[in-house]
């Protein structure tokens, strides 16, 4: 595996410790610093900016519905000084597909997009549910 | 608007073009030529290699239930020769949030990542459903 590859994977790991740690600290300083990124929570519509991502993270971690999670079958796609992972998040009621996008800036990767929607259960490539797309 | 932005906002509308009219050969066409391109059609797992992600789009275009769609609310997020795009998307049975993924190549931007998932009936940022994340 490249170098770069093993960065992004631990850049991504990060954010999913700060999540299962409820570290609304360590999740504030994984984000860039950069006012245009955005995250789509499952079931929610798009949050755009800096301020309003953060509060939803704060209103996550912070509230009694935080649900325990894990990520699986991380895969890093890299597009020089951005790189996209894909993975398996699971929570107690269920699995969620996320898309995490990066940004190297001065060397370190940060967060600058999250979007995370559920998985149908007993669903595969083979048998695409009804709601196409 | 600075011209990157409108020139990603078409390749944008291009996708859904393409998607609504069915049109297999445009949506091959304005996806990537190169094999690290990924895909997350709501409630399917991730599908990833450029093959399993034509043949899902095949299977969306030309099947039975191929959903009439809108796109609509596109927000666009420059990150040099890298932009992503979000987006609702508007289906018979609902909305979806989508992200969509660009490359600059050759001047041209070609999708690498599309990923959508259901928007929950009655969300909004202030009231966040059950799943969270």
């Amino acid at each position: 595996m490249a170098a770069e590859e093993r960065e992004v994977l631990a850049a991504n790991a990060a954010f999913y410790e700060a999540f299962a740690e409820r570290d609304m600290e360590g999740m504030d300083a994984l984000w860039s610093p950069r006012d245009d990124v955005a995250c789509v929570h499952p079931g929610w519509e798009g949050i755009s900016g800096r301020s309003g991502v953060m509060t939803s993270w704060r209103s996550i971690l912070e509230g009694p519905a935080a649900p325990a999670i894990a990520c699986a079958q991380e895969r890093v796609y890299l597009l020089g000084d951005v790189a996209l992972v894909t993975c398996v998040e699971t929570i107690p009621n269920g699995e969620l597909m996320a898309t995490n996008v990066f940004v190297r800036e001065s060397g370190r990767w940060r967060m600058v997009h999250h979007h995370a929607g559920p998985i149908a259960a007993g669903v595969d490539d083979e048998s695409p549910p009804e709601l196409l797309n």
